[in-house]
């Protein structure tokens, strides 16, 4: 009989295979905020939120407890202080193990229908997750909302639609019956069984803890591993939501909740390395900053990879057929969450030549001061900004914009706005500087910071050269190209081809280059050093399962 | 308009991806010589193929050319001497590079295509390829004719159609549209395009030259990589005759040749490690022995690699619904082709209390001198042991043959036969030794040499633990167990499925433990230290290629 979790979501499992094959505009979870019972549920959620968290015990009922820690400050002056369990690593990991072999036996529906039940009540959570996101984060609410709640369980699902559907390419049996002419025929039967790896590990990001870290976490899961989610220590409190939703659903399934399980360290006493390296795991997915990933690439031998790092998304200004558009869609992709969004552009390469536009050839200089505009007018209103920048999370990052605006020429200064509603949180507007080509170690440099600069070249095939280095040497997950002329879009689509990077062409409106949508967009390639592979394909889910075969005389 | 070599083969590869996900038996590939002409072909092809290439100049039309290179010496006594051109590694791999963006534009079905005609030529050439292989890997005729003709060409195949079946998930375009309410739908034009990792390495051994190679090279170029070739120096003839008739292919269907190249070496120059390590190098595939597979595990960073080495099989006697069919297939898997065949069953495990049969139990001491005797009726007749054992190829695996003998108390000693045509071939019975379950120094080593160990244990489920230490320590790619007790059975499966061994169970007739059938059979698993992944399933090649967008406003 079939388990009944698969029974309620066969036909959205169904449903999201089409859409990876189709790869247009689907999604079960709502996006907008109306959905999920608008301003009043905010409302509700904010003070629901504030009574259950600050000074609060997380309760997770994990193995092999040794303490409480966590204290994490939000970036908009709440200290929330929330502790959770700290459990040994070696009693988390061998608690996953010994549950694996019945996961395992479960099968691949199944396992895609749990990881569906266990992403459908996330969504239901989707407005307790984005104040969770907001306040370890700094985004906005609205901005944590829709990418901690919709976006992350979209990649989620993707994941398991892909996991799923390799699996399910995987026959149960077969009877091999050769004949032999007048000779009696050889027959075997034999059968295949999908097993994991045994134990993923997933490290989630204090800049997009869900988003970042759904996507492994899913198709570990789904493949029948055990997964041990290690979160950023200043962005908790989204991965503790989720991995106790997640041991709900496998305890309301029949399973073993130790299948997912937190590993909470501290930055006084980090576990991120040792974890790592031991025998026992599997798997591991990671998206973050470059140096733990280039660390994990260099150290890491028998488990399977999976590294997701920044690197430096560049625009590629050629022309334009509205140049104003073109100004408002670049300006928003530096303000929106104050560039501390994975893949914020971070160079705008200019020609000397100016700007093609349909009536007039705009001169290059012009550029950079247009787009300063263009950024005053998105922060022109305080609360509009405030939506937009969200606060800087670390300390680290405003030392860094300060340090920063010594190296160009000031288009546009970062300035500091005062929250109405949180006085306390550091709001910036993003820095905007001229520099040079040849300035490679500054504008080629992965920058943290909110900071954009405008990079003059000679001419437009240039700036495809100095992006395609800038892509080799430092990785990317984009490229923008803007220009009126088929033959550079077609330029820019041989560098998009050659390096692995999504390329974006000529983007208006409220469409971000450095945007990602779930069952639609695939994320990253492998091809530069941005990533290790591809999210929402077959190759980030194939090799988390193998097939173990028998079979005896027929 | 479709390509002629896809309108020519697009129902073979639809019928492949029905095999692949069906799994039973079928390929388009006759494994009778009778289909290819039988003895009068032989008979020519052998002609033909001592007039052709002893001291001959193997025409190759590769770039990087720097001076002839070769030496093979068959194991049957004929000096070969075939020369080989040797080429430049940075020249092959700078000319793939080179080659690559026109084959990536091809698409997944061209190039699917493509590879299954190079198949059909490959199979047509089988006699040839027979020859070649007897006289480099030391198999006799008919071994080699199956396993580098039929046998290879399925797994060959097996990996396009796994190839072909991913990428045909891709769909080339999607129209993005997302409904706001009153607001105009944001709408995004999606295109999606399959993209290879640029220039894959595969080794090939000495022992199973095609077979090994086949799946690493189609997979590769299915997904639009280029390949080098890096042969064993003393098989190198085999895949030179492939590589030429892949070149061919892909000139006749209009592609640069040079994507698939043969880079020649010597043992006393070898080119092996350095080639592993260069830069543009995107994909590595090994299958050989594990000394310098662990040397790539060990040092290989940025490419993808697919490493598969022997280990060591074990066989479980628990016991037998009929025994002397039990010892006949031991015996079998013992001889064929002087254990030199990858994963030879090594060790054979056999409880202190008795074999189990219908009738009577039979004591643990009488089945090594029961199988000795099996062994002697199967080499019985020296032309059937000829056919059946092939010649040693290398000395030094006489060497260890000689140096075991005192390893252990001989059941059967090593004889050395004398083959009718080839007085000059070292043909040797395997060695069968008793040796205690603590000699693990002996028989749990990968021995090449044709040797077996009669291990005496306990009991069965200690033979199964011993078994899996020896896969989790070793590796192994099978593991085969005989008993009439189903739940003896069900513990040996756990045992496969714990460590990713494929399980023969109560293996009699023909088929042998460490067979494998593309098309069929998963081969290896990536889950003990055999190998890094599996032959056959999407795992193999999901990594191959990646998917990169480009999108603009709809």
């Amino acid at each position: 009989m079939a388990h009944p979790m698969f029974v309620k979501h066969q036909d959205l499992l169904a449903s999201a295979v089409h859409a990876i094959e189709s790869r247009g505009c689907w999604s079960p979870y709502r996006d907008e905020l109306a959905d999920y019972g608008g301003e009043a549920a905010v409302e509700a959620g904010r003070k629901a939120f504030f009574e259950a968290y600050p000074d609060a015990q997380f309760y997770l009922d994990q193995p092999g407890f040794v303490g409480r820690g966590g204290g994490e400050v939000s970036p908009y002056g709440v200290t929330l202080n929330v502790s959770y369990p700290k459990c040994s690593a070696d009693a988390l990991i061998a608690t996953a193990k010994a549950a694996v072999p019945t996961w395992a036996k479960a099968g691949p529906d199944v396992r895609a229908a749990v990881c569906a039940e266990a992403l459908e009540r996330l969504n239901a959570s989707s407005i307790e997750l984005a104040f969770a996101t907001m306040h370890t984060t700094g985004q906005s609410f609205a901005l944590a909302f829709r990418d901690a709640g919709p976006r992350a369980q979209e990649r989620g699902l993707e994941a398991v639609a892909c996991a799923w559907r390799e699996m399910k390419h995987v026959p149960y049996r077969a009877t091999w019956e050769k004949t032999r002419g007048s000779r009696t025929p050889l027959k075997l039967e034999k059968r295949y069984t999908v097993m994991p790896r045994g134990v993923a590990l997933v490290y989630s990001c204090a800049t997009a803890p869900t988003w970042g870290s759904y996507p492994g976490i899913f198709a570990s899961l789904a493949t029948g591993n055990a997964v041990v989610v290690k979160p950023h220590p200043e962005a908790i409190l989204p991965l503790a939501i989720t991995v106790a939703h997640i041991r709900q659903t496998l305890k309301d399934a029949g399973f073993d909740p130790d299948l997912a399980s937190l590993l909470v360290d501290t930055a006084e006493a980090p576990v991120a390395r040792d974890v790592a390296l031991k025998s026992d795991i599997g798997i591991i997915d990671y998206a973050g900053r470059a140096e733990f990933g280039n660390w994990l690439e260099d150290n890491v031998r028998d488990a399977l990879l999976f590294t997701e790092k920044p690197g430096v998304t560049c625009i590629v200004v050629d022309g334009a057929s509205d140049y104003v558009a073109m100004l408002d869609n670049i300006a928003l992709s530096l303000v929106t969450n104050s560039g501390q969004r994975r893949g914020t552009p971070q160079a705008i390469l200019v020609s000397q030549q100016g700007i093609h536009t349909p009536s007039v050839t705009i001169p290059a200089e012009r550029f950079g001061p247009d787009l300063a505009r263009a950024i005053g007018r998105l922060v022109e209103d305080t609360a509009t900004a405030c939506e937009l920048l969200g606060a800087i999370r670390s300390p680290a990052t405003l030392a860094q914009l300060a340090a920063l605006a010594e190296t160009g020429e000031t288009l546009r200064a970062s300035e500091k706005i005062v929250h109405p509603q949180w006085p306390e949180a550091q709001v910036r507007t993003p820095l905007l500087l001229d520099v040079p080509a040849d300035a490679g170690d500054v504008w080629m440099e992965e920058q943290l910071a909110p900071v954009a600069f405008v990079v003059a070249t000679p001419t437009t095939a240039q700036s495809l050269a100095f992006a395609e280095r800038a892509i080799r040497e430092k990785g990317a997950l984009a490229l923008s190209i803007y220009s009126d002329n088929e033959n550079i879009v077609q330029l820019a689509e041989e560098v998009s081809l050659r390096t692995g990077t999504t390329l974006a062409i000529n983007l208006t409106g409220t469409v971000l280059a450095n945007e990602s949508i779930g069952l639609s967009d695939y994320r990253a390639s492998g091809l530069n050093p941005a990533a290790h592979g591809c999210l929402g394909d077959a190759g980030f889910v194939a090799g988390r399962f193998v097939v173990v075969e028998s079979y005896r005389n027929g």
